[in-house]
């Protein structure tokens, strides 16, 4: 009997799919594979000075499902940034990136061209790439990143370091973060959410600081797993009212809310937090100065756990984890949060 | 007015949860950092010859919707062998893992910890540690892995290279992933599945390959990417009924399935499938002889697209890709696809 030839004309209709990712993201030029060609991602001679490979996944799930993200650009920039930003609190530089998608079947084609957008516009702010991904179909939106990169200089930085005596520095004034999440979830606004990790600042913070940790979760909540993993304390005598953004503390001002929620998450500002000891004070705001920007000085670090700050021309004491932890022991009730946090509040009156 | 002092006695619930991981997986012993004193992991002197870094992203997570992986061990081990899989592929030795985890916010403790301890084994295995990661709360159950490694010879494989007349190879019969997912689904078995990735057996085909790629989505589907990407089809001139494994053929004959239908995934068996010059084919068998593993030869190479295989007698000839493409095109229902094999198998003869 012959043998039956069918027209062979079928392509993957997997292929076909991941082609639409190819033409979505420009290819590392150290990549060594081309798109679909190699099961792995293949890249030659990635910088490794002194030998430090810096690796981080992190992945936006939880922003979407509460619709604190809803904004696809948004949702892209921040799987990108969210990543990155934890590269730079050990002063590296990112180098790629592999995405984590999933996405529901019948996703909107032009609900994914924003998030790749976004993912692509962080990528071109930070300067990487994306070199590869894994793709699946899902009940819900999750965009995720794996970031791989290099340290240039002597020791990275950790969250580990910071002694009594150290100030109290970040790289920009907290409350963006906490204000978008007020805006959004209470306001019902549809904002974009645009912070850019701070690779560049990390680069001279990691030459003077003893500790670095990012305000992804809020300040205070990186003041409390400093504080937990350093077993000290934090005197801040900036005012409150003068560390927030004026936007946030507008905001503040308007919806008589006390301006120090702002700084205590659980939706952060990406901004760095770090501990400067004094001695090496006027080089660290030389260097900064010289790479232009003005570092936020806060407070200093106290041997004795806690937090104590200035609001409204008093002075406040409280525990850094307990307010953390206020969110998650209001089973993600952003109502119940916010009573809490008015509950917690009074009770340092 | 006095400040008031509460005892500072909170600990960071997210630490907490996070301090059940540092327990369950053994530290890298090139890891800089300790657990939770970075906000990005640092590793230092990673190998690097030749200055190749290679990455892989992959999650198990339609295995778990679909119940085909019920048992915890079998999700953590996949979780890890998927990816380490794609890694062999390129001829790589993994050195690390970044875990991505989904679980639900009340999942329990002993089905988490038989996942790690499939995660562990799967490191043990392959002689990698899990260097970080990321948990989020989902609505289903993912457990994704990103790996990085190292090539040490010349030049990576990739799915590219294999031209007429190349001899196809497997590492080990195909089949086992495809009657694991019939008894599983069809038969309602409760099994687990531990494939082991071909990390070993990799290090002796990159080095005489002209092609590779693993058979994680099914022996066919492996060759239709293979297929598509050099422009080439595939006669294999072993009879399907000597290719497949000895308890596929069994099973396929009790429940009266063609046999070549183990062979069209699409959940596969994590063997490599490669395909090797002619000129090189001694040398190769010998050198995989001296490291004690036998490949499995199946066919040749063709100029003409398509694949051409051996069943009960008979010379079969379909497309791969359309083999490959039934399964999306049954919208993932079993059933359906299961009656679209036979459906296509009828007509084939």
């Amino acid at each position: 009997m012959k043998t039956k030839l069918p027209s062979v004309t079928a392509q993957l209709v997997e292929n076909q799919f991941l082609r639409t990712l190819q033409d979505a993201f420009p290819r590392h030029p150290k990549q060594v594979n081309k798109f679909l060609e190699s099961d792995a991602e293949i890249l030659r001679d990635l910088p490794k000075p002194n030998g430090f490979t810096i690796l981080k996944t992190d992945a936006i799930l939880e922003e979407i499902r509460t619709g604190l993200y809803r904004d696809p650009f948004t949702i892209g920039w921040m799987a990108v940034t969210a990543t990155i930003s934890d590269v730079a609190t050990v002063g590296a530089t990112p180098d790629g990136i592999l995405l984590q998608l999933q996405v529901p079947k019948n996703a909107d084609a032009d609900f994914l061209g924003r998030i790749y957008d976004g993912i692509n516009a962080a990528c071109t702010e930070y300067g990487v790439y994306v070199v590869g991904g894994d793709t699946n179909f899902s009940n819900e939106t999750c965009v995720g990143s794996t970031c791989i990169g290099h340290f240039e200089g002597i020791w990275p930085l950790s969250r580990i370091g910071c002694k009594a005596g150290d100030l109290i520095y970040t790289t920009g004034k907290p409350g963006a973060g906490s204000l978008f999440a007020f805006n959004t979830l209470f306001q019902g606004k549809n904002l974009r959410f645009r912070p850019v990790a701070r690779v560049k600042e990390s680069r001279v913070i990691s030459k003077f600081a003893t500790s670095c940790i990012d305000s992804s979760d809020g300040f205070i909540p990186a003041l409390a797993n400093l504080g937990e993993l350093n077993s000290i304390g934090f005197s801040l005598d900036i005012p409150v009212e003068d560390i927030i953004t004026e936007e946030a503390l507008a905001a503040c001002e308007y919806f008589a809310i006390p301006s120090w929620l702002m700084l205590a998450g659980p939706h952060g500002d990406y901004e760095l937090v770090f501990t400067i000891p004094p001695e090496r004070q006027l080089n660290f705001l030389t260097a900064a100065a010289d790479s232009g920007w003005a570092p936020t000085y806060t407070g200093t670090i106290s041997s004795a756990p806690g937090l104590e700050f200035l609001y409204q021309g008093r002075n406040l004491h409280t525990d850094p984890s307990a307010v953390a932890n206020l969110f998650s022991e209001s089973d993600g009730d952003i109502q119940v949060y916010l009573q809490s946090l008015l509950q917690h509040h009074r009770s340092l009156l």
